[in-house]
């Protein structure tokens, strides 16, 4: 039994970790299949912390998960021992102010793996609450499940955006998290879906959507070639998914009257904000942290026709050799998408 | 030029009409290429009358149409001859109140087309404000532009239930706008749509649509299946398109708590509403009156990949014809969607 | 420790009940000061049933309850002993579906205090989750702090209805929960409010507030006071809060273009709903079902200048005097609003 | 027949300018009584200009009018000679993208007063569309009339801030507007409203509102302030309305999660936005210009018993002595609120 743990900065070892406990009432017991590698896995791995998260004692790494049940914890009902599953790692106190407002994701005390000091999902097994444990359906390969994690912070942010029908959206940085804004705003009403990015190569994986258009940074302004595209009315919805400060420069002129920008990058500093240009359109800007309720809508999206998330997968590795993944990840080749984890649990 | 003339309740005429006076500033001249056939032309030609509007002067019937620009006025600046255009047929007063606040639609003084005492756009031109007539994209033949209309009403009512990504949606009504809501509302994030009518023939038009699934209302309550399909839970977003009211028996069933009802189906006498039920699931109602600023919206969804309105063209029949078109209307052949005519104006 | 027992419809018995468990972890045990008598409990009193809820054993009346905390389970940080507080008489399972959500209120797995089979708080003591038990700011008397719980449904009702600064707004019924509505709605933005009833002494209990206007309905029509008042325009927010089926009539005539009707009130049977109407002026209809996240705000209203529930108590009887206290409250004189009853447990 | 015309930045002349032409269809005319000074009156007195907005010509100063009707054009029907009214100073074209959408604030083509080239209105006459003039109740006098303009900024504010009763509400900035927001959001159901500024004079104006707290910023944060008001847990609406840099330094930490900034100061650089902290609360940020459909609005808060705006004018001179109305403007004293001028006119 087998697991990934971060030792220390730039130390992962595949070694065994202390046994589960018990599966409690409520909870499930899952036998993890696929791990998909977050940004945040390899910055741990890299540099120890993310912000005040720091890495103080060896951690188990991984939050992007698909599996299948192993035991089902008293009181659960949805779920049976073989049910294909994914796993919303965020374990809010059910009772807290925000969980009440239905704001679990920005409840301080949520719990989500692979934070320090929780730990994550690459071992064979996890025990987690059912209500966090998702059914897949039957089209959806778990490979893809494990997708799901990142497609429920796109489709987040494309709900906050609230998207009508037939609008023109742009977003800035065609990593992972945009590529799939992109592909959840195309599948949401989204006419036609402009997204720009420094490295080409990663216009690749969304040649099968003819409803979004790559823009090559590198050659031109986001805000131009909408402006243009759009009789010079802008874009009604900006989602800024590169986290990079240059991507500000000419944030605020990109959305059109009344449009709305969606803040889902994390720059590390302050940005600038134009505050004058923002009022000239009127701009809403809505920030999104992660998800809450998101996972039902990205699960019943990624199975249906409109959405292909295994084109994203880039590579698979087996769990011996996650250091080799992490290596990869740490890497960020242009070219690459999602890396990912075939653990043997499942 | 002939234009098609209800001369009294179930008496056409094609005969001439007086010509159209100068093209003023900011207007448009616009020769009528294509126009589809609506219920209320079908009611007006057998009724004479929708409730209050009663046709007591001969009227040119239509509001559904497509052409080609032939003059353009003074000021005039986004539209050229030559340009392929849909028409927006309704012109209300921009300055007032309703107006002033986004919502030219229930200004009480707009005047439309084919409602006494205005004269529809059934002959070979048209002059019209251009800014209610909308250039369309290439990939957009004309008899699809004359569809927009339509589309218009659907999308209008898709952007007022605000779906978002991932919600399961019910259809009760697979009639043109039934069908059309059912379309625009899987091309704006609905996972699944399911419509229900009481004559399966009308599904025919929805088997290209992998996430439309109809119901047989002869056989199943919608209600019913919404609840299979979700566990329980019900239906995110419900249409009601059909205007029976047999249908609101178990409409405030259908929706999930939380849910929302769109009323776009207009039934003749009040129906009944159930507020306890309504009230146990705390239901939105939203209610629809045609459409404002939704022709953009229509016309970039209807040029997008995820929509072809030609395939709910059931027949077209020649201007001299149109005797034969309404009568085909009249019968309400549970096999049709739209008949349109071919006018020889462009 | 007497307590108020429905022994079985129009039998009230004030008896000893069955002593109250230990206080577990996250609950508080509260000496009941006040409890305020709702229609419900009158109407459980004279009928024995409110729809599908039975009264099939021995049950404790009462919902509205303030009092002081005598006893702190573990875990409990945000309560001590002595404070003064109102308690939310709704507990709902805070892993369900829609409490995920933030829509707590419609969990159908919620247990109500005095909803059978659960009993109420017309007793010296109960024993709550602290998370559902609110602190009293100083300037609340225990007597008001009974008047949150409906005003709590006012509260909720005037948050869906979302009012904007300067709106005027219409409330249909001047029972105790029209009036909360109107209070509410007067303190949250609405320039002048106009309520109508048949009963004209009920409108001495908002002489206080002058932007409340009374419309006696037995001689003029709230839709025809509105409109004069409004140059034809409408209300922003119609609150139906009568439960009348007469007042649907002219209910959707009320509004202005664009505007909301919130459905407060219960009606026994389903109602008419003129969708044509509806649809004409595009009103959006919110439901509501009590409420949910609304306490904090019920009780910063109740302790700002601008609301003074105090007002609305009608009398206050003695716990022993508690069948006269239920028999006033079944004579619905027109004159009363709240009656309360004065528990000895704190 | 004297206007105030900026003769060039830094000197202004009281001279005749030519006279008005004929009344217009749609068109009235007025009498000014009263004009209040705006900043930007005073920013183009100093500087002769306000970013993109150059004064090249002589122009009339002002845009805060208050008169009487003298005059009404064919096709008037809502206002007669002797009507007592208030002017809105941006004119839009009604036919414009935006307009049609309800923004017509944010219409580049919208003509408004005093800034250049368009002439302003202190002069003893202006013509004005009626569309744009709005008849004053008779409960509120011509110099609370003239406070209806920068009362529209805050009504419109408060308005798409979307606050809910009860809530907590923060202001950055005690000038004018932010004394303006703080009272529109006070009689808009916020229950506290915390209000800080660096110059405490200026709270001496709303010491008759019981539910605005002034904070000292130079002894106290408003973030500070708030959090401990709240239990740590913020405010649920916060206007920064100072426009000063520094107040961005806190700015995202005073909402609470799933709060709501709302950007009515014009910082004239770009501010620092810290994306992380906004998004750890998932705020939604709100931009404003200027005003639409926000004058009735306005208009009625200001005659209803919870505002009183006549509170705010700190001094008044008359038109020949513009010179020093505008010498005591650029003092910006920090006891004043408003400076107004007395026209002949009315």
């Amino acid at each position: 039994m087998d697991a990934v743990v971060l030792e220390r900065p730039q130390q992962i070892r595949i070694r065994p970790v202390p046994g589960l406990g018990k599966v409690g009432p409520g909870e499930v017991r899952i036998g993890v299949h696929t791990v998909g590698i977050c940004g945040s896995d390899v910055h741990y791995y890299t540099h120890g912390r993310i912000g005040p998260y720091v890495v103080e004692a060896p951690m188990v790494l991984g939050h992007e998960a698909s599996g299948t049940v192993l035991e089902v914890g008293e009181g659960v009902t949805h779920l049976a021992v073989g049910d294909r599953v994914c796993v919303e790692p965020g374990i809010p106190n059910p009772r807290s102010r925000a969980s009440r407002l239905g704001m679990y994701n920005v409840d301080p005390d949520v719990r989500f793996w692979a934070t320090p000091p929780v730990h994550g999902c690459l071992q064979p097994e996890v025990v987690h609450p059912a209500d966090f444990t998702y059914r897949l359906p039957d089209q959806l390969p778990l490979e893809e499940g494990a997708l799901i994690e990142p497609f429920a912070v796109a489709v987040h942010a494309v709900t906050k955006a609230g998207i009508s029908p037939g609008d023109v959206v742009a977003v800035a940085g065609a990593g992972t998290i945009g590529v799939l804004t992109a592909i959840a705003a195309a599948a949401s009403g989204a006419s036609r879906v402009y997204i720009s990015d420094v490295a080409p190569e990663k216009f690749a994986k969304i040649e099968a959507y003819p409803t979004i258009h790559p823009v090559d940074a590198t050659r031109q302004e986001l805000a131009d070639v909408v402006r243009e595209a759009t009789d010079g009315w802008g874009a009604d919805v900006v989602f800024e998914a590169s986290g990079n400060p240059r991507a500000f420069d000419s944030l605020w002129e990109t959305p059109a009257p009344g449009g709305t920008v969606v803040l889902v990058g994390i720059p590390v500093d302050p940005v600038p904000l134009d505050v004058a240009a923002a009022q000239a359109r009127e701009l809403r800007i809505e920030t999104v942290f992660r998800y809450a309720n998101a996972y039902s809508r990205a699960i019943e999206l990624a199975a249906s026709p409109s959405v292909d998330l295994g084109g994203l997968i880039s590579a698979t590795y087996p769990l011996e050799e996650a250091v080799a993944a992490f290596e990869r990840g740490a890497e960020a080749r242009p070219g690459d998408t999602k890396i990912q984890i075939r653990v043997a649990g499942a």
